[in-house]
């Protein structure tokens, strides 16, 4: 059967002032009225009923994960004590799936990313099922093609064809490659080789827990500990012990890049990592200056901007272009719109002066 | 005996979204603790006791005035139903102040500038009162130094020359001139013989009297029909009758540039009319980077700004320089420094909007 493993682990900047501490990205309905949360698993519940689907967070946001899917069964909310990358996650979500299901087929996925529309990413998902079943061993990828030639994602070099499935094609990974430098990226993206990482993962649990075994034994190890007392009195004392002593690292690094048969399915869906203020410029219509307006907004000779603001609050502006203006509770960004990425030297600058509480 | 009529009827909308329209700027703490209404009558109490203290405001801020100045008698806040400049507004002063004392000397006095420091202006005004208890018929006005050549002010020629007093220039008025053009503004400056005009005035209220009787006949009837009702129960009913119909027009139209002897006095203190939310450059220190500072406020790369918050409430900027950033209450204002003027654009738009309460 398929389980669905929802990432949602993610805390990050780029968001303040609306994602704080307490609230981190996916938790947040940037896009439309669900969360990304939210709308992860509305995408696929269809194909992953609740009783099949799970989520792994913070410990701190094990509560508003599962505020915002009540209803996924209290117990498939899994909350790590401390973050230790992908690797710890997945198999620790591999491990409670095969314990449940020695035959589970698992679906890895991000939480914060937007993808439309949802009957392509459950035909693509569905291939990746049917592709699980017939190569038991083997660990699938999606791989989205490259618009631009992006210096933030990591790419993935097709190998040979396989038969496609549900009209999908399907190669083997020939090569995982880290975030390129520009020159390097606009080489992929002329060779028409590469994919952009989707950061999404399919495959039998077993086949993980197989790769993990074989390549990190002792985090292995500790996740079967993790495992044999989930859902007895020791669970959080065993999960706090262990978890916060495994290897931190990746899936890509740990398992995909060693792993024997890894196959990448060519995305069909349109995608967006929502990765900063500037992506709602994609995600939503311009008025006729270039503005995006998510908030009451009062504009004069106003360009380019992004506006986003509580309902009730009013934002005007008077003779600006090119500003990222975010209005969240007791905290106003503006940012001009080429570093917008320097809004986390904000979050330092907060935590340097004390200032948590804004944070 | 020296009286003290404060002038604090302005509506004026440069400084939304602090000044709305239930608080305008007089009423505000724009430079410090003190509101500017405030500072003006602190400035003098020394020489104007409570008793002998007047304001006019507007009706819909009577209660605010009073609120800020406690130690005023209540009967000495007056409201007016409805603005006419200021003629109206210090000949229905100078009545009332007259049948108390119809020797009394009247100082007038705007309430939204800044001067610095009191002692110097109680100088002045101690010299305007020696002046105007000399010359009985004489209006005396005070003309500032210019110290660049503004198109936003009027301008004062000064002629002959008279016996200084407590060390203060005294000029007797050649000629009132109104905003000039830039050039006309240029050459008063390098000719040395302008001041700017601070609108403030002192004479023996009936000498104010004695001038409106004379080119403003009607206002004067209306005027002594409101005060011979003053502190009668028909004082609000004869008010909002006859207030509103008076003669819309400024003092200095009215009167002073008709009158047969207008002394100028020099001013001997710093005079910043706080004319716009850039004011406040001149009024507070500036940061290394040379911004301006009243909110807490978190900046990288920020450069030139004027940054205006709540208690509490965070502004962070980013990479951005020549801004005006003024959060008050449920408002937000961003403008370029040199749109700055154009808020009033924003105040008519918020109206058309139908945002009145934004205003």
């Amino acid at each position: 059967m398929l389980h669905a493993l929802i990432m949602a682990g993610g805390g990050g900047t780029r968001f303040w002032p609306r994602s704080r501490k307490a609230r981190p990205k996916q938790f947040l309905a940037l896009t439309g009225e669900r969360t990304l949360l939210q709308a992860t698993y509305e995408r696929i519940e269809v194909q992953v009923p609740p009783e099949r689907a799970w989520v792994v967070t913070s410990a701190a946001h094990q509560a508003v994960a599962g505020k915002q899917l009540p209803s996924l069964p209290a117990n498939q909310i899994i909350g790590e004590p401390c973050g230790r990358d992908t690797a710890p996650c997945i198999g620790l979500g591999a491990a409670l799936i095969a314990r449940r299901d020695p035959e589970a087929v698992m679906l890895v996925l991000p939480s914060d990313h937007v993808i439309e529309p949802a009957q392509e990413f459950r035909r693509i998902a569905h291939a990746a099922a049917l592709l699980a079943d017939e190569h038991p061993h083997a660990l699938i990828t999606f791989g989205i093609v490259p618009t631009w030639p992006s210096e933030g994602y990591g790419y993935i070099r097709r190998g040979t064809e396989l038969p496609s499935r549900q009209g999908i094609a399907v190669h083997r990974v020939a090569q995982f490659r880290e975030k390129p430098k520009k020159e390097v990226a606009v080489e992929y993206l002329a060779s028409g080789d590469y994919y952009w990482n989707a950061g999404i993962f399919v495959g039998r649990a077993a086949a993980f827990l197989d790769q993990l075994h074989q390549h990190e034994p002792e985090m292995f190890a500790g996740l079967q500990r993790i495992a044999d007392t989930w859902g007895t009195p020791r669970q959080h004392a065993v999960l706090n012990d262990i978890f916060p002593t495994l290897h931190k690292i990746s899936i890509d690094f740990a398992v995909l890049e060693k792993a024997p048969e890894v196959l990448v399915l060519r995305a069909p869906y349109k995608w967006d990592d929502v990765g900063s203020w500037l992506a709602l410029e994609r995600l939503h219509p311009q008025d006729a200056a270039g503005n995006t307006v998510l908030a009451d907004h009062a504009g004069v000779e106003t360009a380019n901007c992004v506006v986003v603001g509580d309902q009730g609050k009013l934002i005007a502006t008077v003779g600006v272009s090119n500003l990222v203006i975010v209005q969240d509770g007791d905290c106003i960004l503006i940012a001009e719109r080429s570093k917008e990425s320097d809004v986390k030297k904000i979050v330092e600058l907060l935590g340097k002066r004390g200032l948590e509480k804004h944070l």
